[in-house]
Order: C-alpha cells, then structure tokens, then sequence
C-alpha cells in the first residue's frame, strides 16, 4: 500500500480544492480501516449501504426519496464477496489517483483505467463496463461522495442560456450571450468548477428536449421573461440536475418544467422533483421539491382545440407505467395530480409539447407558457 | 394557392438574408410550375431526383459520394403517387411558411405543423412521422437546399473550444473561453447564423466521443497544439458535419479525425472525408476529401504495448462490417487502409481511445495524438 501511494505522487503542485482535500481524506480513512483491520488480524470487510428498493424510503416532510441506513457488509476472506471487495478497493484507489492527478475522467476511462489481469492469476479485475458501474456507485454511496466529486463524470447532455454569469474552469461565460447553441451544460458542475457570478433571471424554465429549446431561444423567450433557460435532452443528466439544484438552492429561484403529457414527461418531472430510486443517495443534492410542472396537460386537448390529428394513442406499455407513477406516494396524495394521470388515461392519448406547433410555430413561446407562468396554473 | 400565399405573409418586416430569398424563390418556382402544367391542362407532376443506392456513385475526381442524375416522377392523378405528390407540396409551403416567418422548427415540429386530417375525408397528410422525413429529404435534393435552408434542423450534439472567435446569432463568441463544456455547436451552421471573425488556430482535432474531448479540453490541448477541438458524440451530425466543412474550406483549416479502431470509427471517417450515402447530394456541402485519420490503429496494439485486458474481441457484426468497408471504392484503392483493416480482422479485436487510459489519464493528449501528429504519422 505505502509503495503505491508513492507511486502515486500528486502531478501537480497546484494546491487542492478543499473538496478534492475532503474526498481525499474519506478515500484514505476507507483504506486506513481496512489496513488497521488486518494489522488486528481480523478480517477485512467494508460496509456499503445498500442500494437495493427496500432501503429506498420516501421522506415526506424533506419531500423527497432517500437512502434508509441498511448496509451490506462485504468480506475480504469470502469467496462470495472476495471480488466485490478487491473492485471497491480497486475504483477507490483509481478516484485518489484521479484526484491527486488534478484530473478527471469518464465511467468508461475510468474502467480502462483499472482493468488489467491480477498477476499470476488468469483473472480479469473487471469483465466489462457493467462489472465496474455498481462498483462505482458503491463508492459514492460509502463516501457520501456525488460521482463527479470522486472525479468520474458522465456524458454531457443538456444546455443553458438566460441572463446569468457564471465562471466555468476559470472562464467566464455571459449565458445571454452564447448564440444559437448556447452553454453547453458540463458533467461537473461542482461550486470548484462553476461559481456563479451573476444572476438577474427571476425563474428557470426548464424544458424536455432540446428542440424545444431551441424555440424558446430562437424568441428570446428567456430575454423577454427574464428568466434561464435550460433543457436535459429528455431525462436530465446528473450536472443538468445538480445545477438545477443549485440555481434553485443558491439564486433562490423557481424551477418550472415543461415536459410532454406522457408517463415519460410525469416521470422526468417526478425524479427532478423526488429524485430517482437509483440515484437517492444524491436526492439531498439533487431533487427541487418545489420544482412545478408548466407541462402539457390532459386538459390541454380541449383547452387548447388541438386536432385529434396531433395526439398519439397510448400504447400498453404507457398505461402500465401511467397507472404505476400514479401510486407514487408523492403523486398518489396530490388531487390535483391524480386527476390529471386519470384524464390522461380517459383520454387514451398522449400530447407532445411539440404537438402546439399546430396552432402556429411559436404559440408555445408566446402564448402556452407565458398564460399558465401568469395565472400561476401549474401542478406541483 | 393565391389564397393561401397572402395568408402567410412574413410575420416580421425584417429584411431577408439572401440565403433565405434564394430558398423562397426556388420553393415558389416549384409551385407556380405545378400551377402553369395545370393551367396548361396538363398533369401536374415533381421530378425527384433518385435517393436510391443504384443513383448515387463514387466520383473519384472529387473524391467524394454523390448522386447521379437519375430522378422519379411523382404525379397528382396516379393513384399509387398522389399522396407523395400532395406531400411533398405540403412540405414545401411549410418550409415557405417557416421562412417568411422567419423561424426554424424541428423534423418533428414540421411533422407538427402539417399533420391534419384532409377536409372531407377521413385521410391523414401524414401518418406518423416516418412517413414525413423521407418527404423533407425529398424537397431538399429536388431544390437542391440544404435542410437547414428549409429552416428545420436535426438534433444538437457536438461541441467544439479553440482559438476561434465567431459571431451566432449576433453573439460574439469566443471559443477559448468556452470553460469545461464549450461551445456548442448548433444544427444550422451555414453563414446566415455563423459568421467566423477570427481564427487563429492551424489545424481542427475532431474526436468520436464527448468524453474524450473532455479529457482534451481539460488537458488543454487546443492551446498547447493551437488547434479548434471538436466532437460529434458519435457519428456527427449534419450541423458539426457542415462546420468542420467550412472550417477546412474558408479557414483552410487541416482536420484530423481521432476514432476508435473499430469498423464504427472507420466508418465516421469515411462520412466525414467522403460523405453517406443516404446524404450524397449534400457531399458537395459536407465531404472533406483530405480529412486524415489519426486514430487507433490495429498496429498500436503492439506499438502503444497495450494489455490484452483492454481489446475489445470483434463480434461476427464487426467482421462483416470490416469487409463491407474494406470493399468501399475510397478504402479499396488504399494499400495502407487494406492493411489497417486486415491487421484489425487478424489482431481479431478492436480497441478505443479511451484503452489509452491504461497507459496513463493524460496518454493521448500528451503522447499518442502529438506524436501523430509531429511524425504525420495517419491515414488519408
């Protein structure tokens, strides 16, 4: 181990952020107990919490879905659980490099990172990418660490543009003045990474895709109402939520959400909102109990005079999981929500946002939102 | 028709890019031709111009794919072409609406905007959404426009940071002060909404994953090596596609193409450098001939003193794309890409950028892509 970490050596004499100092030390106590076990001669072990749906509760009073505090234990001398104990060991050893290197990379880095044969055995530390994911979820969860602080990112999805200043890796960037394309939203968006300078915008309107987006910024919708525009290309990566989160905790503003009158659409809002049975060791960095939903709804056909020729038949597999996300406990107390789950079930079809530019290109910009953001006509 | 001409008129008095002019110009001289055979009392008919695989062919003077001059005629009184007749209209007066208003919409947007169902019958203009796209491709090869002339756009993906400044949409963006997530590329690039005010860069790295462009970015590699960093997060679109075109033809800009060695990376290479099939009468706007590869190659196995943990077996799919590839004309004419895909099928696996990682995080930005480049050591 002393030899490794020497190896090891930091590339850089730049001096750490206090975070990549805390998750350092976190990553370092985890071996520390490991190697102080086996000086005790007993048994080295580590205990993950479990991630598995029975230790996943909904808090009502935080209003969003957490972690309970069952842990499994996982044991070196057992044959069962000997591999899962080396892997842990082994992605915690990667995320110190990573993080003493000063650098970052990706899941799939990462695994090419530390796959090799164990010397003098035929055996494989990882078979493939699905064999090292868990592991490192595991991780985070042990350390209480959000993904992109073990410095493992995700795929960038998801962009942002509205009257906010913000310094990204040292640059500044005017987010009301990026273009067409506007700021390409990063994995890692961490206060170390993205501070915040300015922000003028009284809410964040969040939508669905980024054709949709596209529309809201070809009107300068954000401009006219001053607010930040951002979308996730469907379900919202980690960094889009993280920095949903953090535009909704640190600038105080309201997060509306424009999504499709779908299950699909439901359930994007539900993880915003809740967050995911996945990921709910993160809920308390990720999920906007108060987010609203300004999306499509089942009254919307009629209110709106759409043509039967825009709406699309549910199929099966929509009404299962219409009839599932309605039994959330979060959705399941809400009239309001239930009412409109059952309407969408009447109605037998779903509505795109898209489905509004049969009215005209830009009602959705001029006229859908800006009347339900007015009468306050949103669901939460 | 007259009718329908006035109540479309240009909902802004802002003057018309000459772009767009030419556009509406070509999209009224279709239809006043329909008008003047039906005046005629003749049949109104559209010749398409032939997507099918037996019009398109290789030139090997222009060193790119392209379409013969084979077309359809699509008639109004034949029963089995009178729906795509009366589509095809369709989709140009929606492509005339979007321009004269002045706005630009999604493939499914226009889907949208034209769905209905045709006054006195029970008959749908589209039944869903595939049977719309191929039409939008019609009209684009019949007026020879780009899509993005048409005012509809593909998905954005892609995002690109150097030492470029550029104007969008009357933004002046500076692309080495994009932060981690950069600049991102929008779907419509051509001169009307991108105009490049400086560039000082000499040469475009264009790699096949956002996660590989990160670990550039953050390496910055762009200022060491004074390039523009680009990525298509995959096979690239039509929108990264058409800027790394006018990067190399109105900046003189070489592009580099860092892929995976594998039959996918070999064929993102020979869209990027020859064009598709599918798109052939947009090579002229798309092909960069003298696009190079510096890649994994099938010899860096050995050369790099790569593990055997990190290859990737080839599955039956990979081989028999390998050959189909092998047999493209701009491959099969090429000693050095004969032996680069027979060493692949030999070595019988294939490998990715990110393998490098096993070497070290910062491998391919401080080694294998320098050395490349240094010993203009690629294929072409």
């Amino acid at each position: 181990m002393a030899k490794k970490r020497s190896r090891r050596a930091p590339a850089s004499p730049a001096p750490r952020t206090a975070a990549d100092q805390r998750t350092l030390d976190a990553l370092v106590a985890l071996a520390d107990d490991i190697v102080a076990t086996a000086e005790q001669e007993e048994d080295p072990y580590l205990d993950i919490p479990s991630r598995s749906l029975s230790n996943v509760r909904y808090n009502s009073s935080k209003r969003f879905i957490e972690m309970g505090s069952g842990t499994n234990r996982r044991e070196l001398f057992n044959l069962s659980q000997a591999r899962s104990f080396m892997q842990t060991v082994l992605v915690s050893s990667g995320c110190k490099q990573l993080i003493e290197q000063e650098k970052t990379t990706s899941i799939r880095g990462l695994y090419y990172l530390l796959k090799h044969s164990i010397e003098g055995a035929r055996e494989e530390t990882f078979d493939d990418q699905s064999d090292c994911d868990p592991v490192i979820e595991d991780v985070e969860v042990t350390l209480n660490a959000l993904r992109e602080e073990l410095h493992v990112y995700a795929s960038n999805r998801g962009s942002m543009v509205g009257n906010l200043r913000l310094i990204d890796s040292g640059d500044e960037i005017d987010c009301s003045r990026m273009g067409s394309g506007g700021y390409s939203i990063p994995s890692i968006v961490e206060p170390e990474v993205i501070e915040f300078v300015k922000c003028d915008a009284d809410f964040v309107l969040h939508v669905e895709k980024d054709t949709v987006w596209r529309r809201f910024n070809e009107d300068k919708f954000w401009r006219k109402h001053n607010c930040i525009l951002t979308h996730g290309q469907g379900q919202p990566p980690r960094g889009v939520r993280r920095l949903l989160h953090r535009l909704h905790y640190e600038q105080n503003l309201p997060v509306y959400c424009l999504l499709d009158n779908d299950p699909w659409g439901y359930y994007i809002y539900s993880v915003i909102k809740q967050g995911s049975i996945n990921l709910a060791y993160e809920s308390g960095r990720m999920a906007i109990p108060d987010a609203r939903y300004v999306g499509i709804r089942s009254q919307d056909f009629e209110r709106c005079g759409l043509s039967p020729s825009v709406t699309i038949t549910l199929s099966d597999a929509d009404i299962k999981r219409a009839k599932q996300i309605a039994s959330y406990p979060w959705f399941e107390k809400k009239k309001r929500w239930k009412k409109e789950i059952e309407q969408m079930l009447k109605n037998g079809f779903k509505l795109e946002v898209e489905a509004l530019i049969s009215k005209s290109v830009s009602y959705v910009t001029e006229q859908y939102v800006p009347e339900r953001l007015a009468a306050e006509d949103f669901l939460d």
